[in-house]
């Protein structure tokens, strides 16, 4: 029985680096992930149902078909995990025009039932930074305002996901100059 | 199908200004809504089913009978939104005595299973001033504390919420001097 | 039918000190509560039903396993408030290498129902202090943080627990030289 590690953060909070990181780490260790971005893998699950043909249709998508494909996304993933470990690349919530919106919604949590849940973070003036790019020095107060809040949302949805399975939550903050620690803290949780 | 809605924030956020602003401009264009309290709506419920003869007996109902009750309300309301457009217009949480109530439990929710939950927050100082009205200029610092507590107590709530339903939640900020901010996000949360 | 009141705060926020006085109060008014330590009383299901020798096994226990008595106990705590108030001392979350752990999670909660949760809190100078012994006066910024971030996250979780089970969350704060008004809080809360 492998793990199911879901590892989320805001755009820009550098998930990525520290997941790549964290896995050469645990390779010379022997202990090898497979990583499914859940998005990806619940695309190719409507594709093989012909549901549909390229990845813009997936948006356009009656509520009621696409809860069914996330459910049979998380089915998949967690009968994947009967035989290796599993990182799932997915988001604590995204942020769209009609608010926040759970990225583990109940009905996907059931079937997934992950044992540990990773929230990448750091401070929004650093994410910001890191989305602007190195060139762009402006303080801009309402742009981190809205990181910070949307990084507290997610907080608070993982609560939400650990009361439902048991699984545990772990804050991983990935710092600028501070790289080595956040990996080194991935790699203990995936270990 | 219509949309359901629900309108959430702490007493002198000014809620039912964002909410009548909105409307308006929506009337405009043609889109509808009808506004529909959650308590009264539930208390109409009760009386139809000569359970309580005055409001007041609503508070002291056994909690088995408020429970069907509540629960009643939200298939009520689910079921007038399959021909119009619904605001349900409730609290996230209600502070009692005994602390922090959730105004949307899952027997509520998983009836009413809204499309957007919306709090309409602003700085717990502004939500002070409100409520003391504009005689009083004193800071109190454990009334805008208690302010915080609560408003940050119903965005956690509002995230449980957004994990069981799958519905988004949007934060419209309601600031002095920025009215028409809020109207218009509200308008496009609600068109 | 008793009262049931979960009663949490992190290592050192001085819960036990708080649930005493109250409970003290409370005697002279002829109000009697049971203490029960959910760890405690779970083990002590373990023990009764073989699985387990000493507490140690307790932590080695296959997932399934934990889970039952889990169950277990929270039927059992609930069973006994049919004829008594019930105090269960237990935590929000609890921190581990692989995150936190929710102490409440949904089958738990589902046997229990319980009416009240208490969050014990104060501001993280003070339970760091309190925690390292007054002879300690270094300011421990990585502490605080760590400190206020897990404090945080239990009021998430409690959210998330009033959502699914419609209890109140109750936040007593134990401040230094403040004793009194805690107790006085908690009394309120028990009586």
């Amino acid at each position: 029985m492998g793990k199911k590690v879901v590892v989320t953060g805001v755009p820009g909070v550098g998930k990525t680096t520290v997941v790549t990181g964290a896995l050469e780490q645990l390779m010379d260790e022997g202990i090898t992930y497979t990583s499914i971005n859940f998005g990806t893998f619940m695309y190719e699950v409507a594709v093989r149902e012909k549901i549909v043909e390229n990845r813009d249709e997936m948006r356009k998508l009656d509520r009621t078909i696409q809860k069914r494909l996330q459910k049979e996304a998380a089915a998949g993933i967690a009968a994947a995990s009967g035989t290796m470990n599993v990182i799932i690349d997915t988001h604590s919530s995204v942020k769209t025009p009609a608010g926040y919106l759970a990225g583990l919604p109940e009905w996907v949590l059931r079937e997934l039932m992950p044992d540990v849940i990773v929230l990448v973070e750091t401070d929004e003036d650093q994410i910001l930074q890191r989305r602007l790019g190195d060139e762009s020095r402006v303080r801009d107060m309402e742009g981190a305002r809205s990181i910070a809040e949307h990084q507290q949302f997610n907080r608070s949805l993982a609560a939400a996901y650990a009361m439902l399975t048991g699984c545990t939550v772990k804050i991983v903050r990935n710092e600028d100059f501070l790289l080595d620690r956040a990996v080194r803290e991935m790699a203990d949780i995936l270990r």
